[in-house]
């Protein structure tokens, strides 16, 4: 048997003891891991040591390099995530409905675990700390998958969350880290139907396809954030820039960021200068299409390409646009559903968009980075999903949760 | 570009109408839907007569010929099917959640169509309509592909239905039933991420095995159910019976009713022979376990594979259990989380039975036949799903919904 099939056997059948515990007792097992992880952090920070040693040998680069190290603070950021976990309501076993037939039969639709929660993910260790955390308070069993880059670092963390585990009511097998490395354990893991009851994957582009390609096991696909702004005719100057600046500048590497400004012509005719120096004093470098490049010409071209891309860094195309139609048909041809914003004193202009615009989050007059569980106030998240099926968004602690129909009869039988 | 292709890229762009459709102009269309069924009811019994003249001559079960089969009173049905759909509450548009943030950012998380649904399918020409029905209610638009068997009726009733949305708000282009019948139509629709939103698959176990094993596009598993009774020890004998009976031998046929059922040692002792009498004059055959055999020497063996088969038939597994815990570890390992039931006087053992049994609906002193839309009380069902993500059970309107956050600011940027 390979371990991805041993460790997910163990941990389905830790499920079905996860699925009856209390709150409390999840809770203090997750104060526990806290404990654990600062008590031992200097192992934690030798073991990640090791696979800062391995990144540079491999000259992987200085940011890579920097996501990938822990140090005291951030173990204790850590740490105090799992706290905080701790201290957001549990939603398993919520009554949803709660109904009577004609017959006398009385329907309660509860929330349960989903069961076996499989996380596909790349190299930073938090990851494997934050999963483990939100799977294990909604009652799920988790199988980690991380990256081969910070192997000795999850090794040790899940080594020490164990440990905590076994001084608490939740059964250490409820918590697996695979440690194959190579591509074929993921594979497994894609095809584990009746094992695993979800996948989600977290990481770039090519990790989340091919999760998504060639998964038969259910995936909440999260990521790519190909984001819009669109400026109206209406706009208050300063605010629309305020917003777009932050949208873009703020972190750009981040899936909520935006990668085009669209740009009402009536404002580009009289503004577009200020709007690109103000972009080229937050470093951002910008690309035009043709009306744009007309206005301000040392832009450079964006190609089609460039439309379609997540640059992720300080880049931004800009396209002035005849009006809201035009803004609307873009968005549609690339945007990816993600977070898309109108920047507009108009009402009824801002009423179509939020309507019309298929995405995640849309927004009037805010920037797109507020797409986040954090800031919506869910407490925490386990990633952002970009599909229209089971969580749409931020997903919180409910987005890893199903539900049962629990039926209570005396006797019924169908005529 | 395939037949698939297009088809898929004309119902997005009729998605995008659809989603702004008012409820009254939904219902108004489903409303002339149904007349045109029934107006135009000869033209589409006589394509069916094609159909079962070819299904003749391939040699075609009676069984299926008669699903196959429509005439005046099941076009009635059919037709009245929609206008029940026309008066169920329309989700779309419902706020599910909406608060404020401390920074003033107003929140509204709403209930949005999927977008393009696509239903792959099998011979009974009344989900091509039951389907339509759903999807179009919900806002959707829907890509259909049904079975060969029924091509000549399907295509005649979508050609009726388009003649109805033509004069309706509903763009006919959303619509859509692919003809080609060969297997790599259905390929091209498993993998058209970006075009179809979601696939549903109705039909037999290789037809859904195949979706799910081999589809991109996001699936709500539907189908199979190996579903158990169990007889507790406290339970009323002839409430038991009667359960027993009806779970199996109602319309055996169906994903719930039982295949298999689990007797408590104690009450078999004393009762199994006349169990099993009244399973004989309900014209079901009998498999046993050893110890049922002892008891009713008369049945046949029940081998492993027998434990995991649906038989769909007048067969039923019998299990002479030690008690609830072996009956839970039984549905454990053979169920298939779909609906289980347990007869008991005892309110502890009944609790702990519908804690731990992990399936999409389970009963205390009812029937495994009551998992349905129609029973539930949801008006209608496009599916029981037997997954744990989006939709879990029967599946009403609002399984046919997305969501989309709608945030409103007045300026708010990420610190």
């Amino acid at each position: 048997m390979s371990e991805v099939v041993q460790k997910s056997k163990l941990a389905k059948q830790a499920a079905q003891i996860m699925g009856n515990l209390t709150t409390e007792q999840k809770n203090a097992a997750l104060l526990l891991m806290a404990d654990s992880l600062v008590s031992e952090q200097q192992a934690i920070i030798e073991a990640n040591a090791k696979d800062l040693q391995r990144g540079k040998e491999l000259g992987t680069s200085a940011s890579l390099l920097d996501r990938l190290a822990l140090n005291e603070s951030r173990i204790a950021a850590i740490a105090e995530g799992l706290r905080q976990i701790a201290e957001l309501p549990d939603p398993v076993g919520d009554t949803l409905e709660a109904f009577e037939r004609p017959n006398g039969l009385r329907i309660r639709k509860i929330r349960v675990p989903l069961g076996v929660v499989g996380i596909i993910y790349e190299a930073r260790p938090n990851v494997t700390v934050d999963a483990a955390g939100l799977c294990l308070k909604t009652g799920n069993a988790v199988v980690l998958r991380g990256g081969s880059s910070a192997l000795f670092s999850n090794e040790k963390i899940v080594e020490v969350l164990h440990g905590a585990l076994s001084r608490s009511a939740i059964p250490a097998d409820a918590l697996q880290l695979i440690l194959s490395a190579n591509r074929s354990s993921v594979d497994e893991m894609l095809k584990l139907n009746g094992l695993i009851d979800v996948l989600i994957p977290r990481g770039g582009h090519s990790l989340i396809q091919n999760v998504v390609n060639n998964a038969s096991v259910p995936v909440i696909e999260t990521g790519a954030g190909v984001c819009h702004t669109f400026i109206d005719e209406s706009a208050q100057l300063d605010m629309a820039v305020r917003i777009g600046i932050n949208a873009k500048a703020q972190r750009p590497s981040v899936c909520n960021s935006m990668e085009t400004l669209l740009v009402h012509e009536a404002i580009a005719e009289k503004h577009l200068s200020a709007i690109a120096e103000a972009f080229k004093g937050a470093h951002v470098a910008l690309k035009g299409n043709e009306r744009a490049r007309e206005l301000v010409p040392s832009m450079q071209v964006a190609e089609i390409e460039d439309w379609k891309t997540e640059y992720g860094d300080y880049i931004l195309n800009i396209k002035v646009v005849k009006d809201l139609d035009e803004a609307l048909d873009h968005i549609r041809e690339y945007g990816t559903m993600h977070s898309e914003c109108i920047v507009t004193e108009d009402a009824a202009n801002a009423e179509r968009f939020l309507q019309e615009v298929d995405a995640a989050a849309v927004y009037h007059n805010a920037s797109t980075r507020f797409t986040d569980g954090f800031e919506f106030g869910f407490g925490a998240e386990i990633g952002i999903s970009t599909q229209k099926l089971h969580a749409r968004g931020p997903m919180g602690l409910p987005s890893l949760t199903s539900t049962k129909y629990r039926v209570y009869g005396s006797g019924q039988i169908r005529e």
